[in-house]
């Protein structure tokens, strides 16, 4: 049986297709039609299981309601909790959003933004990859509302919501320092992507700030597609190599809990011999015996710039005359 | 201006318009198209920008090759690590694949799917929520295919991939008896959904087959909305107010992490006196000083047979002759 038309609806309930159309589009009260009139073209919906053609709907209003989301990796609990928290604000305000991990590959990030156009998704939030710039630029060409988060594109003008990585970095390579520590290792990700880099950067910057020689050996730059396993191996060995080492600042969350699996599997203690300041707070982090520091990015706030931004850019219409660019202050916390 | 057309770049590289569709739809080498052609529609797409009309594109082959996902809680580190490897498997075998939340929200879940509806995705991969029967059997009978994980849901016949929830939690409270314990409790989240009643009625088997009464003020059903620190306090009061308890089983990851800070709060200690055991694996239960034993469910297995479920019912045309339903074990793991 061929499904019945909104046509039909109008015969079967005596009333013209504006009517139908307006119950549809959820504008009968402000279009001041009768509550009677409303449930019989309910009722009849209801009774033959009409379904409007959402697609055409969504040609038709120019929007779907709908947001697509990118970040770097699902399993990184800091990119987890921002989606989530993304997801559960942006629901509130009736938006749904859609999301899918770029693993820092530009041919993959291109083509997950590519099929977020495909869908027609009204605003797109990115953490993103070098190598995207084209595609973004179209989108901002075709005044779809862009938001980065966590790092930006250099030459790309869209929103964005960071955090001062450099003076996380500098914060906690400062406080080591301060707690007298002298051979303090870095231990990072080996990618050229712009929150890493402004790491590096604090790092340097306490110590020569405090008149410590910078010295390439206490820093270890972790191939980003290395396994946990072999992490874990790389950094036992660094521990062992480097018996000086009296502090060691991990860039990244993850490179944190595969540096604490090498310090357990080394019996080393850390504590007054040996300190610890890992990035991103977590459970892990509060559980652990001893709790270990943290510098904390605020990812409530971050997911609350991210949507406020959005939003605003969706009800604005996009207009692209002031580019809204938030920058966030990571919090030490020392325990 | 204007786009232009396939039969402007026809026109412009002097070939037809069949030609220029076969270059544009992949298919030039197979058609036996010189590379001189090939390149020189290249070449010109490239010069004008042309981008093909991707939803036209997708009604006509009718298929978006994207699969939507839909997990209960995308910052639960279960999910997120299945997300991620299904993401991972499904992207090789070039399906993109976008996810989010539902919160166990029937409504929520319900509009997530007609979200991915309306975006014409290829396929549903769906930890379900009591409530979607209605939508979930339109996919079925729009020929789409669905396939279930974690959970399944009575009298909706689709493919599913679960673990066997009553074994884990029936092996985890035997080894609690075996090692002596007297007092075992069972800490859960006051949920009607199939795998935590399974759990429940594991742990209770466990106990009748051991010939231990089975005692209701050992059970703590925590109310799944409950805020990370009302859960905390909650277990903090009960563990005061059962000290004979020498054991506990946490029915989910996020209630044993919970847990963990309750029992670091009270300064009780894991070991002879008191044993912990927790569901599903994590760092967090790897790094925990002591390391707590878990119910370890298999969650690149999960993702395997996720993914071969799906493409086998994709490229089968869903035939939807046999109804594929596979039970995975979960494996204690005892530290």
């Amino acid at each position: 049986m061929k499904p019945l038309s909104i046509k039909d609806i109008a015969k079967k309930a005596s009333v013209s297709i504006t009517t139908v159309s307006f119950i549809l589009n959820g504008k009968a009260r402000e279009k001041r039609i009768s509550e009677e009139v409303i449930k019989k073209v309910e009722d009849i919906i209801k009774e033959i299981g009409y379904k409007p053609n959402q697609i055409a709907r969504s040609l038709r209003t120019g929007n779907t309601k709908t947001i697509g989301l990118l970040v770097e990796d699902i399993s990184n609990p800091f990119f987890a909790s921002i989606a989530r928290l993304i997801e559960d604000k942006a629901y509130k305000k009736g938006y749904k959003i859609s999301y899918s991990s770029t693993e820092n590959d530009m041919e993959k990030a291109n083509s997950l933004i590519n099929m977020f156009r495909t869908r027609k998704v009204d605003a797109y939030i990115i953490a993103p990859v070098a190598g995207i710039e084209p595609v973004i630029r179209e989108l901002i060409d075709d005044r779809k509302p862009v938001v980065f988060f966590d790092r930006t594109l250099a030459g790309v003008s869209t929103g964005s919501v960071v955090v001062d990585n450099f003076s996380g970095a500098y914060e906690a390579t400062k406080h080591h320092i301060l707690e007298g520590r002298k051979n303090i290792a870095l231990v990072t990700v080996d990618m050229d992507v712009e929150q890493i880099n402004e790491r590096f950067e604090g790092y340097k910057k306490a110590l020569k700030d405090a008149k410590i020689d910078f010295r390439s050996e206490l820093v270890t730059k972790i191939d980003f597609s290395l396994s946990r396993e072999s992490t874990v191996r790389e950094l036992v060995t660094m521990f062992e190599a480097r018996p000086e080492m009296d502090a060691v600042l991990f860039a990244t969350n993850y490179l944190a809990v595969s540096g604490l699996m090498a310090i357990k599997e080394l019996g080393k203690e850390i504590g007054k011999q040996f300190a610890v300041i890992a990035y991103d707070d977590h459970d892990i982090f509060r559980l652990h015996t001893p709790q270990i520091s943290v510098v904390d990015q605020p990812i409530e706030q971050i997911a609350d710039n991210v949507i406020d931004l959005i939003l605003n850019k969706l009800s604005s219409g996009d207009k692209l005359k002031e580019i809204d660019k938030v920058k966030l202050m990571p919090k030490l916390i020392i325990r």
